[in-house]
């Protein structure tokens, strides 16, 4: 029986309780949503003591599933006042399943200006002072830990910006190298830990045991299933740990939905000096760089890198291609090492490099800088970690920026700055940036790829419909731990690593999942964050993007997002 | 028959129609309402060239009857992005009803970077180019027009915030001594005029005269009894002349409702300087100082005054009590001189006083400068008229400082700050700013009065019914053009004074207006704002005050607001 503990900052307590039996089946953002969903007032201040942040590995997290550790955070989101689910890899998914523990939920708020670590063992869980440790970078305070706690523990925590409370600001999990190198990027979950008074959170799962499926003999079989899938797929047995998720940066451009200069075009001419081709040249070709790096236990695609400067200095783990597109392309910047170290700087103040660099672009269409201008942006971020006002604007996001500077073009939705791919040019992604429960959350239904054929990405027929079925498969694939290329792609293209996961989750738990079983839990958890959002003040009016996009045509297609409203409608329904 | 001037930006043309039949009878908020309801997208960008900027007087304004000189302006606000009217005094509204004008529309926006002024006359309309009067304050940019145009004509402007595109910004309107002292305050009507690229308005009514009545006789007999229920009412016939609107600092102040240093406390220690007394003995025994000064030509109440400094240099005209509150008590300021200076650059930078003292608050709150800085708080409004990163903020409003500062105690409904009646103490207040169409607005049911007596402010019953019924009837009055302080004060009490308007607007009409078919105008106005709302998105959900609010006791009373959720809807129906 799996525990939930409670962290209630208010009192600096800790207590443990049993999983009730109705949430036996929940993992994931099927947990952190569920948790949010009955415990948080739909129409609390995000950064108020009635939020509660959770967090939970997925259902298959712990096991022997391939890229199996993902874990779930949620609460209200202080970007977007929705429910918020981001999910993250790295190495405590893993730690905290086998520590037994399905999910941490951190509550109240700490007294005014005391800040906490929570220190999680076999033995215990329990808050100890913060200390000196405030206002320090990921980086630095990953390796404070992992100095005074050994170098086998998982770190989360959440940098300056969290601290600040700004609605950038991620939670960071460190990786295999101990490096605080990926983030539970979305939504603002930093700002929420940071308004509860917790710096970070210490696991150490030494005495324990990867979690035993109830049929060994069954999840074998499913496991054999999956990595034959993952085996076999051209993306992630091949392009991925070759060129990295950044392979993505040439199809995307090629289709002409690749956003650049602030959604203005939709190819950038320096598309190849930032591709995954460049990556893998100088991850490859400089010392100590590497591609097919896994970012979590057990992960058999290896889609990430180390980047490292022309001396072999290490810069950033994991390039990926959104990071290279936010403060790439979109922001008019081709200079690939200085992208690199934005994103290390995002990975140790705590930011997500997508809002980050979008809001980083509505700056610039303002005049605060000029698109290209890499230097600049690097100034920009370490205004946000200084917290100037500059800072403080960028640092609450794009929607927030146009707002103080009186922009209309703001790419956003539910307040959430939209993903690399145009919605213009990929039109089922735009019904998800405008459907999904979480804001403009490519994760949702990244549907670009059976968009890429031909131009059927321009049309707006059948993308409603599209985003729906792949938004309710993804959802009950959140509930898993397994990583989104695993389900999105291999289990997406290829049937028996789809029926490989459900036989694992079966095996898992001894109960009778199919895949009709398995698709039900992505519409309900749908329904309830939905249900959340309602009582939070959204409906369907908000399921939009936002009007120049209906009007503004987008090169070199100069085409409009023009999927109707009712087709937008009958996402939800 | 009344025109409708349509100029449009995006030709830099001015066109004229006849008002259409159906609004004939709308006139002011009646009329800006209804057209921005038909005309604007509603979920429209509010900067956008979607948007309108709808300028109306009221139905009375232009005629003899008292006080009716009031202006409507009208749009999408880009401060709450519900609906929006505002209205303003000064010598605007009379000139443009004289000139025959039902409703100038603004329209698109102007080429990027060009800017224009409208000037209008009895023969014409037209846009002519800015020139050099770009980013030059109210009061410059007044004495220009009136150095070319001489001064006799009104001014309608925008200052540097609304150039700025700023949330804050207002629009101001030239007084009776030709200073642009008055203004519509709230929700960012400034900006939207500056989106659209219009500096400024100029309206010659050389060669008019007064609207005239269908029924003479009948007008005059209504316009008698209006003026005896102000002779007679001891607020409009003695507080206000002697003591201005400032009358109230004591009145809320006793009551424990007078928001305190960003609403934390219900009374402040330095009431006494900041009140009605106060700035009645300084405008008197300073030279060129004044009480009883009037806003507007046919003013019978002059509940304003000219505010000059020890040496006679007059600082400010008009320092009304909200100003006084929200930049006075609620920033912890005691120094009337410096609030008369804050206002006078508010008015000149073109900036609602009562958002920017909540928003200095606010940011005081959050540690940016101290409650009780007088000069920290100049000198933020300075920085606001500077356009930093700072002063954006702050220009965006109470909300959004509260988002970029991640503080939870913000006064706003739906993106607009509360006036300076605590709604945990005058719980009528409180149905008002969660429940009108506008946002945290006052002036649509300021309801203190029959709450004073013993404490009734304090319990939470009655006060739905009571602010719904006084929202309809405000809404009603706000067709007319007529003073708030004729309406929500003389007529409210003294049931004659109602009898009077309505008699006025059938005569005006010649039509059989009634008490009932005067208060379905309301109803009426107050669905098509309402209907125009959700279609933007906002629903009962969004009919709450903050949740904090609802929990945190105001001293000295210590209570919140309690008034159910139920209660709230039932105003909506």
């Amino acid at each position: 029986m799996g525990k939930i503990i409670r962290i209630n900052m208010n009192s600096a307590t800790v207590t443990s309780e049993d999983v009730p039996q109705e949430y036996v089946l929940l993992g994931g953002r099927g947990l952190t949503s569920t948790i949010v969903a009955r415990e948080v007032p739909a129409t609390c201040h995000p950064l108020s003591a009635q939020n509660k942040l959770v967090i939970a590995p997925g259902l298959l997290t712990g096991t022997s599933a391939p890229c199996s550790g993902r874990l779930s955070i949620g609460c209200k989101s202080p970007l977007t006042n929705t429910i918020k689910e981001s999910n993250v890899g790295g190495t405590a998914g893993a730690k905290l399943a086998r520590l037994g523990i399905t999910a941490l939920t951190i509550e109240g708020t700490a007294k005014d200006g005391e800040t906490y670590i929570l220190n999680v063992t076999k033995d215990r869980a329990e808050l100890v002072p913060n200390g000196a440790f405030t206002r320090i970078g990921n980086y630095a305070f990953a390796n404070h830990m992992r100095q005074k706690y050994g170098d086998k523990v998982s770190v989360i925590s959440t940098g300056p910006a969290g601290e600040m409370k700004l609605s950038v600001a991620t939670i960071a999990v460190t990786d295999m190298d101990g490096r605080p190198s990926r983030h539970a990027g979305r939504g603002g979950t930093g700002a929420v830990m940071g308004s509860k008074g917790l710096k970070g959170i210490v696991i150490d799962d030494a005495g324990t045991s990867p979690v035993q499926p109830v049929d060994r003999e069954g999840f074998r079989a499913g496991q054999a299933k999956i990595l034959k899938a993952l085996a076999e797929h051209p993306v992630t047995s091949q392009a991925f740990p070759a060129l990295g998720t950044a392979m993505l940066v040439n199809v995307i451009n090629t289709a002409g939905a690749f956003p650049t200069r602030n959604f203005s075009v939709g190819q950038f001419e320096g598309a190849e000096k930032i591709s995954g081709e460049a990556v893998n040249k100088n991850a490859t070709s400089r010392p100590g760089g590497k591609m097919g790096h896994p970012c979590m236990p057990g992960c058999v695609i290896k889609c990430s890198n180390v980047y490292v400067d022309e001396h072999g200095e290490h810069i950033t783990s994991g390039l990926e291609y959104e990071t290279i597109w936010a403060n790439g392309a979109n922001c008019g910047i081709d200079d690939l090492d200085a992208i690199a170290r934005i994103d290390r700087l995002c990975d140790d103040f705590g930011l997500d490099t997508m809002e980050t660099g979008a809001a980083i672009a509505v700056a610039m269409a303002a005049g605060v800088k000029s698109f290209g201008d890499a230097q600049g942006a690097i100034q920009l971020i370490r205004e946000i970690a200084e917290g100037t006002p500059l800072g403080r604007i960028l640092g609450s996001g794009a929607e927030v920026t146009g707002k103080v500077y009186g922009i209309e073009r703001v790419p956003t939705v539910k307040g959430q700055a939209m993903a690399a791919y145009d919605p213009r040019a990929l039109k089922g992604n735009g019904v998800t940036y405008a459907t999904s429960p979480m804001g403009a959350d490519h994760t949702a239904a990244n549907v670009f790829a059976p968009n890429l054929g031909g131009i059927p990405g321009l049309s707006a027929e059948g993308q409603a419909e599209l985003s729906k079925s792949v938004q309710t498969i993804i959802a009950a694939h959140d509930y898993t731990g397994l990583c989104t290329f695993v389900t999105a792609v291999a289990a997406a293209d290829i049937p028996t690593g789809l029926d490989g996961i459900v036989e694992m989750l079966s095996a898992l738990l001894g109960a009778n999942v199919t895949i009709d079983s398995y698709s039900e839990l992505g519409k309900r958890i749908l329904a309830v964050e939905r249900e959340f959002n309602a009582r939070a003040g959204f409906s369907a009016v908000h399921d939009r993007l936002p009007l120049w996009m209906t009007r503004e045509p987008l090169p070199p297609h100069h085409t409009v997002f023009d999927v109707s409203e009712s087709d937008l409608d009958s996402v939800r329904m």
